[in-house]
């Protein structure tokens, strides 16, 4: 048995693998894999059609709205953002709240000017800027609302003047939104709603063609959205294991309950991080992600023994990202409860070795 | 039992379907699915050097060239092709062979002068334009190999005085190339290859650099070649896949092998095509495609109680594309020649019911 923990691509669920396994040899009894049916197929189609529709149902997407299933990661998203929201000669905000945002923010350079309305990286990114200005004058504000590498989560999001621009690989159906108060939302869909290859994008309709830019088709939201995103042929698989994932999450009570499971994980966490004398938590305590949870060992010698010792009862994916160090336990909807107690118990266990 | 004809995502071998599910479940028994470890591991990094070490080994690939696998498709392609190879103010030349040979050089429009230097349009594309010349003033000439739709093949590559870009989507590994002849191949993988969601780019390094264009980081070819198909998370599954793929076609004696028997079952096809009374072949005859065989009946009537017949014996994926009609029988790799002579002795039979 293994316990994974791992930033991403993370922890899927196990029902969700099986019938993904399952699909790859036979899909819906086509005799048939899924892999090697057309996209343009009735039961590909059904696929896709759910993704979106259980996307729109779970995450209460709002009309005027648009979902895609697209291609490129979140990192490519760095890119389209601008190129389809940023007038030529505009202007875009952006927080600072970790290595993502900046590069995120480095790809809008291409496009247009930037200000970076506040930043964190004086202190290695162990918290969310506040108390900052967002410019009137700008098309959009980016942000990120869930920081993987510094465990640091946006407790809530801030009320904008512009449209809200937000990338959120890492917390994506991990906690209710609303929706209504974002232009555009994307993910990676690696860490909470499927494995790697394909990206979700929520964008709102009326913000498009804007920006008196000439956009290559593949590269132009609306392009894609006119296509129900198979412009071409789209990351199927990626697509239908995602699609698993949302149904399991429905069937557990959809995001509110899966919300409830989240916010006892990461309680029960925090709870021993702070208690046990020998680890502290990195990120500022009201900016503490519920998602990635990051924590250093108190004595630095401790650390490769206890990653020794959670090795052997199965926990894996636990070292921390090498900007932070220590270890970091990412706690995805996946993730259940049973599998944070078994780590706290083996770090209640390490603490009485080591008294 | 099926015998899958489709053109893409198109068929794949068995045995390969068969580690794909069991990966999908334990990966090399870790313990943990190949769609929840990271990209990072040491295990998926594995799986990524053997992917490009067989690319380079079955289509000797030569020093000099780099070997991606990215994300979006052919049609993402037809805009990184010009956005990384054409310089600004610069000018580069297309053969129109089909519709996918028309997207691309309508994307190569946002970034440049396109000169056509030869279409087959006025034909419905059922020939490869030749007697044509290539502007040695321009960055590069763009073809298409194969071209789906028509079912027509390139027999033999163009002597080109400027480099040779080429959209190899719907043969590549089919038959022995000469990399360097080109300055850029690359390829959606999900018809010899492997799944959708990944694509081969195979580029010559000299080639880059050059346009005086700044290009953001996932759109830019040198960026990624610097992180190793890695600059973020790759689609780890369609890449592992696709190397199953490439080790399934190594065993069976790599690309010249294959090429014997995809001759073999074009050869088969096509002679029963000429010879039966009630069907006639699309493309002309000396361009007529080894991978994707287009033909109509003789009397339209006969269409779909001819479709009936194959849906009968188990033959899926027949029907042509709607800009063409009539059948497509791809006959990609993966399908044996035993697919080819049901089909065969199921035209048979319905000449002889049509008498």
């Amino acid at each position: 048995m293994k316990y994974n923990f791992g930033a991403g691509p993370g922890i899927l669920p196990h029902e969700v693998l099986k019938q993904a396994a399952e699909a790859v040899i036979d899909f819906n009894r086509t005799g048939l894999s899924l892999l090697e049916i057309s996209h343009r197929s009735p039961e590909f189609e059904a696929v896709l059609d759910e993704a979106v529709s259980l996307v729109k149902e779970l995450f209460g997407v709002p009309e005027g709205y648009s979902v895609l299933f697209l291609q490129g990661g979140a990192s490519t998203q760095f890119a389209l953002a601008p190129y389809n929201l940023l007038p030529e000669g505009g202007k875009a905000a952006y927080l600072e709240s970790g290595v993502w945002a900046n590069k995120a923010l480095k790809e809008a350079k291409f496009f247009g000017d930037v200000e970076v309305v506040a930043t964190s990286k004086e202190s290695n990114f162990t918290y969310i800027p506040k108390d900052y200005t967002i410019p009137a004058d700008a098309a959009y504000f980016h942000i990120t609302s869930n920081n993987t590498i510094y465990g640091t989560q946006m407790q809530e999001f801030p009320k904008s003047p512009i449209p809200l621009v937000c990338d959120m690989s890492s917390d994506i159906f991990s906690r209710t939104v609303n929706v209504a108060d974002f232009g555009l939302i994307y993910a990676g869909a690696q860490k909470n709603m499927g494995p790697a290859g394909v990206t979700l994008v929520i964008v709102k309709d009326d913000l498009l063609g804007k920006t008196g830019r000439k956009i290559p088709a593949m590269l132009n939201y609306q392009v894609q959205i006119e296509g129900g995103s198979m412009y071409n042929t789209p990351p199927c698989f990626a697509i239908y294991v995602s699609m698993l994932t949302l149904k399991w999450l429905k069937a557990k009570g959809g995001v509110p309950a899966i919300e409830v499971e989240n916010n006892e994980k990461a309680k029960a966490l925090y709870a021993e991080i702070d208690i046990n004398p020998l680890f502290k938590a990195v990120a500022k305590d009201e900016d503490r992600s519920r998602m990635n949870v990051c924590f250093v060992a108190e004595n630095p010698e401790h650390e490769k023994p206890f990653l020794k010792l959670c090795d052997e009862k199965g926990i894996v994916g636990l070292k921390g990202h090498r900007s932070v160090g220590g270890f970091r336990a990412s706690i995805y909807n996946a993730l259940p409860l049973s599998s944070v107690n078994v780590l706290i118990d083996t770090m209640q266990e390490f603490a009485e070795k080591n008294k």
